[in-house]
């Protein structure tokens, strides 16, 4: 199943998308919550992705062209990042590989939908993208073994976890360089776990900066796997419906290349994720 | 004014403390939202602190006591915390001193409430205490001056932005160690402007662990005054009614102590800011 959050009457609304229609989850689900996060929790998800989907096949459907898409979680309890969890990407940042996974956070004002514009901010020219594998919770989770750890995944999308290089670097801690006004994608839409078979550390991941290939890397990569940053990260703190968690990125990030390519207006860049999608943003200077 | 989070039929609800009573905002705010941060954004302090003041003389009342507090603002959009503002402190952990603050973030499952107990983690006994002066946005704001940036703010509260020293230090990232599980006290009333004429950035600030002070320090000795961290935080990132922004501890920590000292169960530590108030909160092991 494959979910997206649409803006519907002036709230953020799930819906999940069957070919070129969208079926309104609250037009399937009575009582539905309306925020996006508290119904994600209610779906119960991955357990409750059988039975949601057989209640789609007969239900009311509106185009999916005409929609205004969303970031797919619009407004995530926590943003949480990986860093440095590949280890070329480790190595071109001149970085040692971490036996304990460097953390951040982003803020949900940092965030972009699918197709709607990043933004390069007006103080920087240093905006460069990061192709990430994203986990997007669905049960409250604490304390989970690597084992169990996959319970509590509502679904898997992309996230371009951009990031303004000079104030990432401006003191020790990078939260800032990753936190500019809607700087990062995230879409095109949640894929819920029975659709990935291969499991999360089995995907191709690439990037495009107007066409080329910038990064070309695989998930099977990773330094910390997906259990084990579940792991990890659920050992300090609850994890909740409708958290995002960035998994990283590979090598070829732009400011690493020699000469280094950074975005600009006008540029378009897509993340492609092997049976998740593409996330595709144009790229504008902020007015 | 002052303004306190309370649980109520289950939900949020943010109300008005008049000595030993409270009058539930939504009861003299006809429309007002449920969702506290919402809630502070339909007030629109600090210039609607004297419409809402005088609604509330001859409004309902329900005593203090009895009611269970919540953080002042319980699931804040952004809890932005900034590292090494007090010249003193940065020097206590060998740290020069910035020219740019560091800036990481906590989340909402990070925070405590008024009283309640501060959980040390299973995994550490590194938990130290933070006592620090909080801001609370009441208005969506960009690109502030300095001189204009006063304008965005509802009002101030403690934290006690509890650290786990050792999962602080785990990576160069501190997130980790400043995001386990109920570790943040946050309150006990956000304290509108008009009661602190004197402003931010001239207030005694303590904290007490068992009644033995252990930070006694002065808000006017931040490095970055809270105008200049506002104009900071907004020159990267949208701030919006309900953020939280904690402007860094004084010395005088735990673990730059020596001996070391940390917090254990059965331990009472207790923030105190001038014109704020005293933000107690026991301390107990994770379950």
């Amino acid at each position: 199943m494959r979910l997206i959050a649409f803006q519907h009457e002036g709230r953020a609304a799930l819906g999940a998308r069957l070919g070129d229609d969208v079926v309104a989850l609250a037009d399937v689900v009575p009582g539905l919550p309306q925020d996006p996060s508290e119904a994600l929790a209610a779906l119960n998800l991955p357990e409750g992705a059988p039975a949601l989907a057989a209640k789609l096949a007969n239900a009311p459907r509106r185009p999916l062209k005409g929609l205004t898409l969303l970031p797919v979680v619009p407004r995530p309890g926590k943003v949480i990042c990986i860093g440095l969890n590949y280890a070329l990407h480790a190595k071109e940042g001149g970085n040692p590989i971490p036996d304990y996974p460097a953390v951040f956070f982003r803020g949900p004002t940092s965030l972009a939908a699918p197709g709607e514009p990043l933004l390069r901010p007006k103080v920087s020219d240093k905006f460069d993208y990061e192709a990430e594998l994203a986990i997007v919770i669905g049960k409250r989770a604490r304390h989970l073994t690597e084992a169990e750890a996959l319970g509590c995944v509502a679904g898997y999308t992309c996230m371009n976890e951009g990031s303004v290089r000079d104030y990432q670097r401006k003191s020790a801690q990078w939260t800032m360089g990753k936190n500019f006004d809607r700087t990062g994608g995230l879409g095109p839409e949640i894929v819920t776990p029975d659709e990935l078979p291969q499991g999360p550390n089995a995907l191709r991941i690439t990037s495009r900066l107007n066409g080329e290939v910038m990064q070309d890397s695989h998930t099977s990569d990773m330094i910390f796997t997906v259990p084990r940053i579940l792991a990890i990260l659920s050992e300090v703190m609850t994890l909740e419906p409708g958290d995002v968690i960035a998994t990283g990125t590979p090598s070829g990030v732009g400011y690493a290349r020699k000469p280094p390519v950074f975005m600009k207006d006008g540029d378009t860049v897509e993340i492609e994720i092997e049976g998740i999608g593409i996330l595709s943003n144009p790229v504008r200077d902020e007015a």
